[in-house]
């Protein structure tokens, strides 16, 4: 089949066998992909991964590996999408890791997470994931929106973190960052009633996050800029998804002392920060990774949350390296892959 | 009288008037003064201060200003510690800042700090300090033991940030540093009944923590170390204290997933920090500054904790320039100074 693997710090294209299947996993044909700011940065080298990148997609279970017949027939030709976490249980191991244990899987010691870290993802025709990641695409839920499940769900980790009730009745939440993970969360915070403003950079991403009735202001990305504004120190909650090193300097100025940052964004290499003012204002960091498909799906279905509007463009899965290049230019937000 | 000053990144002596008194003010003969980090912060441009430096002290009110005859009788001649931040009401303003209406005055966004911001400290013969700000010192607490409440009061607020019980079952906590601050810290931690190890680079001052009844591990201080003796993500409850920028990338890969990390540390410029492991582990940080005195008062009072095996040497006030210096020898911890 074909597949894009990391090498050199570019996709390659290569082709695969179709992998193989393990008792009480599935084989998920890729319905679409998506390219997540993660899959750039792996092509950066974090996590220094080699296989097959990609870890958003829906797909169609078309084989399932040694479970009884009812289970096969519940999962045969169904529309799903999927955990990327693969812990303990799934990887063969007997006992359970300390996290696993605790019912922690996404923090399980020993996983393997879908085209990040040890196990092939998406960005190919099939893909194999353990049943207990699957989650069913509700009918109504177009491929497009299930696509955005899991970084929709990563999204609404926020809401698990947080006290959402205290944060109602301050001025609200600031979400730093205008990408399309940054879109996600504004939305996401707005579904529950809180005041939410969104600050980037980009006035074209801007004016789409308004169009889903989210504030915005248009800001150039230095603490300076946040003085002259008056938004210096403004945010019980402040959300920190740019993607980028200076983000998180930004975040710091703009969160109220004793407020809570909410740490999103995922890079390669290191940020040149001062600590002292987190420890000066007593401020909450809360480092924030994958969250509920379910919460998710719920979104996506009752139709609170309509992500389609951040797609950019969809390109065949032999174009990915196109898609890819595309993908980091300016202004593109969701850029799509189909097998 | 004689009080020392930051001037050019240096303590200068000066002589200043006695303080003039306030209404609701006290004015303190200081006793003895303790040397604190952030003071060698300051003179390295942290905050750029040019007051008479020093926040640490005992005291004896030596006057008061405008208040009941019963109110000047209760506290002339007292033996006092005093709380660091001056808030509003004391500053005479008549309407509270939103944060001294929430009872933080900590936080009070006009606040002057003893020694640090826009108030002359107690590097001095006398100082002055709103009689809120004053705690009376029990007769059975002597200087040398009061002169460490509010450093004492600081490793407190981790008390009021953090769940005890949540950590006393787990593998228990790791203070990272072996200064003053972190061996205070790691007494009142212990004191609670929770299980301490002490990573520090100095056996000198290991072996005076494990005089208190505290584990320590003597570490070089990079994380590759950790990796060796598996001391990467270990602890559930980490407490950087090191005073230092490399501080924090020890503490991150330090706490397990899920796991909290309590900075306290504040230094003047940035540190290049990795943030993806707080966000891939789904870290919180817990910014953490000053506490509450009564409680360092009790146990002081107690004899909980006695950190008298802390102070390094004292020195005559005249030769605070010499003392600052030598605190900032390698393996020197509190130094004293008594005018």
């Amino acid at each position: 089949m074909l597949a894009f693997v990391v090498k050199n710090q570019a996709l390659a294209t290569t082709h695969k066998p179709v992998p193989k299947l393990r008792n009480g996993w599935a084989l998920v044909r890729v319905r679409l992909a998506g390219i997540c700011n993660t899959d750039i940065e792996i092509l950066r080298g974090y996590h220094d991964f080699r296989g097959t990148l990609g870890h958003e997609f829906v797909g169609e279970v078309v084989d399932v590996g040694g479970v009884s017949r009812a289970s096969k027939h519940k999962w045969l030709g169904r529309r799903v999408v999927g955990e990327i976490n693969i812990a303990c249980a799934a990887l063969g191991f007997r006992d359970k890791c300390a996290f696993c244990r605790r019912g922690l899987k996404t923090h399980c010691k020993r996983r393997k997470v879908l085209g990040i870290l040890g196990h092939d993802g998406a960005f190919a025709e099939f893909l194999a994931l353990p049943l207990e990641n699957l989650h069913a695409v509700p009918r109504s839920v177009t491929d497009e929106q299930a696509l955005f499940t899991e970084p929709l769900a990563a999204a609404c980790e926020i809401l698990s973190q947080i006290k959402v009730s205290e944060f109602r009745s301050s001025r609200g939440a600031a979400v730093l960052g205008d990408g399309k993970l940054a879109q996600l969360i504004a939305m996401v915070l707005a579904s529950t009633g809180m005041q939410v403003t969104l600050f980037g950079k980009h006035a074209e991403k801007l004016a789409l996050a308004q169009s889903s009735g989210i504030a915005t202001q248009q800001i150039r990305g230095d603490a300076s800029d946040l003085k002259r504004k008056g938004m210096r120190e403004s945010f019980a909650l402040v959300v920190e998804a740019t993607g980028s090193p200076t983000g998180l300097i930004l975040a710091i100025a703009m969160t109220e002392p004793r407020g809570t940052l909410v740490l999103k964004s995922t890079f390669h290499g290191a940020a040149a920060i001062e600590t002292w003012p987190i420890v000066v204002k007593e401020l909450t960091l809360l480092g924030s990774r994958c969250g509920p498909f379910q919460k998710a799906l719920t979104l996506l279905r009752t139709g609170k949350i309509d992500p389609r509007q951040l797609i950019s463009h969809t390109f065949p899965l032999a174009e990915a390296k196109e898609a890819m290049k595309f993908a980091q230019q300016r202004g593109v937000l969701k850029v799509l892959l189909k097998p």
